[in-house]
C-alpha cells in the first residue's frame, strides 16, 4: 500500500507516538488534573507535556494559552463562535475548509452575521491588500487557511497578521494544513488564534486538536461543564485553559499527540518540510510527462504545503482515484474535500479533484510508483483513458 | 496501586480495547468514510462496529442515531443547547454535574431559560411525581443522571421516561455513571436522548462518549464543519449521525470502544453490576466498623452505581484521600466532584467527600485493605485522627 492521504490524516506514525499512547492506555489513563492521587497526576503530566511540545512548535509563550480540542474543527467553532455578535462582519478566503464556512454561513442564517470572501488569483492566492480593503468598524475577525487543503497552496499570514493588528480585528488562522512542517510563529504573525489538528502533519493520532488564543482575548463558550476548577462555581470558569476544557480530556490521544510533536521538533519542521517538497516536486515532474494531466497545485516549495492537485482528462476525480486504490493500492482522496468553495476558484466543483498528500514517511519510490499507475491508467487500452 | 477512581475514568481497560487502539494507530487510523480508499474503508467498519456494540447495550435500533462526541460533556452539551430557546424551561435534579448545570446556568443567563431543580431525600433519591408537578407549557426538557457521580445513587429514569413522555417533554439521561453496569433500555424507559462517556463503564478510552438522539428529534447544532457528506451544501446537512460528527473522529479512541463495549456485552452487563454492588458491599461493611465515619451512599445494588461515599469525623475530604494515595497508593477521589449541588443536598459542600468507586477489575482483597487502610489512618495516633 501507498499512502498518499496525509492531508486527511498522517500515516504511518512514528513508533513514539503508538508506543505513548499504548503505555498510557496501560499504566496511566486516569483523569488528568493538577492535584489528585498518582495516576491523575501522571496523566496531567503527559498532558502538560504536549502543551509544552505543543507551544514550542508555534512560539507560544504561556502553553497555559493553548487549549486542546478533539480536531481543528471545534477548535474553529469555539474561536468563531466565541467572538460572534449579532451583525457582526467576518472576512475570510474563498480557499476555506467547510469547517470554517459551514460555522460562518450558519451565523450569517441565525445571528444576522456578514461575511466577506476574498478572492485570490486561479489556484487560490490572495493578495493581503485585499484583505484590508474589506475591514470595516463591525469587522470581528479575519479567518485564513495557513495552506488550501486542496491544492497545498501557502497563504500570506504573516501579512495578513500585520494587517489585522494594525486595524485591531482579531486574526485567526487554521493551521490545519501546514502544522508541523511549514514553520508558524504566532507572535512573529501576529496571529490571535491558532486552530490545527493533532492528526496531520503534528504526527498525533485522530482525536486530538486544539487552539492558541491570545492572551488577553475573552472568548463566549461553545460548550460548559465540569473543569476541575472552580467547581462550586455556577458558571464557566475563565481560568485557562479549563475554560475550554470541560470534561475528561483524551489523555492518551494527547500523550500520543506529544511524542508526535515531539518528532517533529527533533526532526526538524524545516527538514519535513524540505522532504514533504521534494516530493511534491518529484510527483508533478513525473506526472507532467503524462499527457491529459491538468494541474491545480504548484511544485514551489514557498507556495505549497505538499499537495499535488490533479485531474486527467475529462476524467471524474472519484474514478481516477478509486483506480490507483483497486488496482495499485494507492490511496489518494478524490472530490470535493469538504471545500466546496476551493473547488469553485479552481473550476472543478462538478467533478472535484485527485488530490496526491505527501508525508514526512513517505519514499521516492512511493513515488515513483504512484507516476507509474497514473501513466498506466492513463495510457492503457485496459482503461480507456483518456 | 489499588484503583478505586473508576467513576472517573475506569482503569484497568481489557487487554482486547489496549490492543485494538494500538492495532488502528499502525494499521488503519486514516479517515472513516462510506467510500474513500482501503484504509479509510476499514477505518469507517471500526466506527461502525463500535456504533453497533454500543447500540446493543442500550437497545438503539438504529446505530445511525447514535453520535460520537470527545465525551459525555459534549453530548450533553448538544442536546441541551440544540433544544434550547428564548424563555424555554428545563426540568433538572439536584444531584447532576456541572455537565448539565453549567449549561442550564449559561442558557439561564444569556438566553432567558428558566430552571427547575427537583430536590430529593437527604442521600439525593428523588421521586419522579415531583418531576410532574414542575412541567408546564413551555418545559423543553427533562434532565437526569442516571446515578449520581458523588455517591452512586440510582434516579428512576423510567418512570421519569413515561412522565416526560406523557407530557410531550424531551427526557434526556446522563448516563456517565451506570451506563455499562446498570441494564438501560431506551425504548422501555423512553428516553429520547442519552449521553454517555466511553470511558467510564464502557471500558473504553478517555476521549470518547456519545450522543443517542430518537430519530425524528431534530436538534441545531452546537458546531459545523466538514462531514464527507453534502460537501457542496453550505449548512451543516441533516443526514445521521453526520450532522453531529463534523471533523475527523477520534477513530483509534472509538475503535478501543468498541472493543470495550464488546467486551461488557461478553461479560454480561448484570454480572458486572453485580461484582460491583458485592464490592460496594464490602467495602461498606468494612467500612462500617471504624468510628467516626459518616456515609453518604446505601450498599442496596438497585439505588447505587458502585460508589462508597464517606467523611471521617470532621476530617476534610482532601486530606483523608491523600493520606490513602500517599501512605497505601489508594487512588480516590475527593472534593465537589464537578457537581456542587449534590454535596448541597448531602451536606457536604464545605469539605467534600472521598468516594471510593468499584470498577469490574477491582477484587475483594483490595477493598480489605482499602478498609485496613482507613481503619489505620483514623486509628493510628501517627495521623491524629479522629
Amino acid at each position: 500500500m501507498i499512502y498518499l492521504d496525509n492531508a486527511a490524516t498522517s500515516f504511518p506514525k512514528p513508533e513514539a507516538v503508538c508506543a505513548e499512547m499504548d503505555r498510557c492506555m496501560r499504566e496511566y489513563c486516569a483523569n488528568p488534573g493538577r492535584g489528585g492521587h498518582a495516576l491523575s497526576i501522571r496523566a496531567g503530566m503527559a498532558v502538560n507535556h504536549a502543551r509544552e511540545k505543543i507551544s514550542e512548535i508555534f512560539n507560544i509563550s504561556d502553553p497555559m494559552q493553548l487549549v486542546f480540542t478533539k480536531n481543528a474543527t471545534e477548535a474553529i467553532n469555539i474561536a468563531i463562535k466565541g467572538a460572534a455578535c449579532e451583525g457582526c462582519h467576518f472576512i475570510t478566503t474563498a480557499m476555506e475548509h467547510n469547517a470554517v464556512m459551514r460555522p460562518l454561513k450558519t451565523l450569517e442564517r441565525d445571528m444576522g452575521a456578514e461575511i466577506s470572501i476574498v478572492s485570490g488569483n486561479s489556484i487560490g492566492e490572495i493578495d493581503p491588500e485585499d484583505v484590508r480593503e474589506y475591514i470595516k468598524s463591525n469587522t470581528v475577525m479575519v479567518i485564513s487557511t495557513l495552506s488550501s487543503n486542496v491544492n497545498g497552496i501557502v497563504m500570506p499570514v504573516a501579512d495578513m497578521g500585520r494587517i489585522c493588528r494594525e486595524a485591531g480585528v482579531l486574526f485567526l488562522v487554521d493551521a490545519s494544513q501546514g502544522a508541523g512542517s511549514i514553520a508558524l510563529d504566532v507572535e512573529a504573525c501576529m496571529i490571535d488564534m491558532l486552530a490545527f489538528p493533532g492528526h496531520k502533519g503534528l504526527l498525533g493520532p485522530q482525536g486530538t486538536g486544539g487552539l492558541y488564543i491570545r492572551r488577553g482575548i475573552m472568548l463566549k463558550t461553545l460548550m460548559e461543564g465540569g473543569t476541575g476548577s472552580n467547581s462550586e462555581y455556577i458558571y464557566q470558569p475563565g481560568i485557562m485553559p479549563d475554560r475550554f476544557e470541560s470534561g475528561t480530556m483524551n489523555t492518551p490521544g494527547i500523550a500520543g499527540l506529544g511524542a508526535g510533536a515531539g518528532f517533529v521538533i527533533k526532526t526538524g519542521l524545516d527538514r519535513i518540510h524540505e522532504h514533504k517538497s521534494y516530493l511534491v516536486s518529484l510527483l508533478t515532474d513525473g506526472l507532467s510527462q503524462i499527457p491529459g494531466i491538468i494541474f491545480y497545485s504548484v511544485a514551489d516549495k514557498n507556495r505549497n504545503s505538499g499537495i499535488v492537485a490533479i485531474n486527467v482528462g475529462d476524467l471524474d476525480s472519484t474514478e481516477l482515484s478509486c483506480l490507483l486504490d483497486r488496482d495499485f493500492g494507492i490511496c489518494t482522496r478524490a472530490g470535493l474535500h469538504c471545500a466546496p468553495a476551493a473547488h469553485g476558484v479552481l473550476g472543478t466543483e462538478r467533478r472535484g479533484i485527485v488530490r496526491f498528500s505527501a508525508g514526512c514517511f513517505n519514499t521516492e519510490n512511493e513515488i515513483f510508483n504512484a507516476v507509474d499507475a497514473v501513466d498506466r491508467i492513463v495510457s492503457s487500452t485496459k482503461y480507456k483513458y483518456p
